[in-house]
């Protein structure tokens, strides 16, 4: 008897860019200069065919990864990007047609993988002024949720969650028993992180993820945080040897090699101050107080900014439809000064013609 | 409300093997020499900072792959090894309780991923003589039946299906409204394949992978093909940027170089022969007509053997309860000839000694 899962028969995807390689990317929140050249052929150099032939070990990198988190490797369960742990908390912790709460928008496959496996979505909305308030969070947990799912700083807007505020969530979703899911892709990027809660509470989650400040999207790493006794299922949804051995034995050498990572740091940082200043003085709108991206109002209309910016320059960045009172707005990975003097110098350029 | 799905609090999970880095492997059908070294540094010569920091992109890699294939991107999805692709799979064409059968012992997974998901897997025993007839299969696919999943060979018993038993199993599927699978992870150690139906009929689908033969286990990259009205749906399961750069950039320059791939096999052959006729004329009970393991019977106890081989002689291998008249067995991956020399010698010394 044939059977075919209808949440996944009506379910749309957006399938992964390709062709992104002869352009300076700015669109995904990657680093657009990745790491120094001399770092990755060290690390190649030791690559032998043994490595590439077997099998996965991730035991020796959990236990780096957990003495760099000051834990131990009973907290952590590694996934194959960040993206990976979300979708098994999702599936663990949720059940069919329960109800999820989530800020829109955000990380899109928080709803696409609550679509896919037939969880009720509820969304909240930001402010017209792009804010949004701890208020309207709690008010949509309900005694009936699940799962709240926040990243943190937010994408596209840029916005955090103090500790005061992540508190006030934290105790609501305890008296509620909501399992929480803090989403820290733009962790390293601002300091404050709630891993803590994870570490020590149950039915709290950090994902992390080696994509963003760590330059290794194209290797595919991520990890979830969480209490021993709530880790352990997420671990056991887990395709066998999801992590490969490049992107550990990567992510190990970063984390040993701190000037690695504190470079990576500064170049972002001199970005930013750049880019902002240079916003400021062009008296552009714009959102971020947080990740390494920011949510810019062009004078024209984003969609056309987009496309030129792409055909004329270049240069890949995102669009997003009208959202509060801004309308449409751009969204710019942040990276060091030099792509930022060359997005600046484009933008200005786009947005003094008649496209 | 705290929800915890009951198929994952129940399930049991048995987790990678760790530090096995040190010993010969002859435990997991890697392939223990692994690709030359000089074509590994020639690929990893390539290998720049973009490469490590951007999201992987997979249109490339597909055109190479569906070219080698002789079809065309639609009738492929790239999973991050061919176990991810069997899981998605099995969510997107079994329903809660619904009906998979399938041989045992076989891939573990199959079973795994059936009560991960509460679905109802029904197993056919092999016989005393360790056969496995097609007939057993056919009684076991009744009209509630949704899906059959079949590994040829089959690990451990390295047993195979032929053309027209596949095509008894077929017709009695689509009769049946059956979904097929056929998992192919050991493909390329002989010539039989049954991907053409899965290019051509709905409802069939061929998992293979680049761990085994193509010596890439520690990148993970397999595929899934079938029609491309049902890959959609698999595809749709798919977590974002699943398969990694690495594991891509190694498979397109291994399809690329068929010289690669014919000495991969030439060595695999003569590690073969050399074994078996060392297995004949030591007397020793085996089974395998294909695949890169064999099921061997030793004069002492498995486990024991198992045991000592490592501790003595640094070599990993793994037993088996007893199944039908032979007994506990082991099953050794094959290897290049010296591999194959070494574990010959320590298996004489073993079983001709009082352990």
């Amino acid at each position: 008897m044939y059977h075919l899962d209808p949440n996944i028969q009506n379910l749309h995807r957006i399938f992964d860019q390709n062709e992104r390689k002869d352009y300076l990317r700015l669109d995904l929140n990657e680093n657009p200069g990745g790491l120094p050249e001399e770092f990755i052929r060290k690390v190649l150099d030791d690559i032998t065919p043994q490595f590439v032939a077997q099998y996965p070990e991730t035991l020796h990198f959990t236990e780096v990864l957990a003495k760099y988190l000051k834990t131990d490797i009973h907290h952590l369960c590694l996934v194959n990007g960040s993206s990976e742990g979300i979708r098994y908390i999702i599936q663990a912790f949720t059940s069919k047609g329960g109800r999820i709460v989530g800020v829109v928008p955000s990380y899109f496959m928080f709803q696409v993988y609550a679509e896919m496996y037939g969880r009720n979505f509820v969304p909240v909305p930001y402010t017209e002024d792009l804010e949004m308030p701890v208020s309207h969070i709690l008010e949509h947990l309900t005694a009936e949720t699940e799962l709240l799912i926040l990243l943190n700083p937010n994408n596209p807007m840029g916005n955090v969650y103090t500790e005061e505020e992540f508190q006030a969530i934290l105790k609501a979703c305890k008296e509620k028993e909501i399992t929480v899911l803090i989403d820290e892709a733009y962790h390293y990027f601002y300091p404050n992180t709630f891993i803590h809660y994870a570490l020590t509470e149950r039915r709290v989650f950090v994902t992390r993820t080696f994509s963003k400040l760590f330059s290794l999207a194209g290797c595919r790493l991520g990890y979830v945080a969480g209490h021993p006794e709530d880790i352990q299922y997420v671990q056991k949804f887990c395709t066998p040897h999801n992590t490969n051995a490049f992107a550990m034995k990567f992510a190990e050498e970063i984390l040993e090699n701190p000037k690695i990572l504190s470079d990576l740091i500064s170049h972002f940082e001199e970005g930013r101050a750049y880019l902002l200043q240079a916003l400021e003085e062009q008296h552009y709108p714009y959102k971020g107080e947080a990740g390494n991206f920011l949510f810019i109002k062009p004078r024209r209309d984003a969609e056309e900014i987009v496309k030129k910016m792409k055909e004329n320059y270049g240069i890949l960045i995102k669009s997003y439809p009208a959202i509060g009172k801004l309308g449409t707005c751009l969204r710019v990975t942040i990276g060091e000064k030099k792509y930022m003097e060359r997005f600046m110098k484009a933008l200005l350029e786009l947005d003094s013609k008649t496209l």
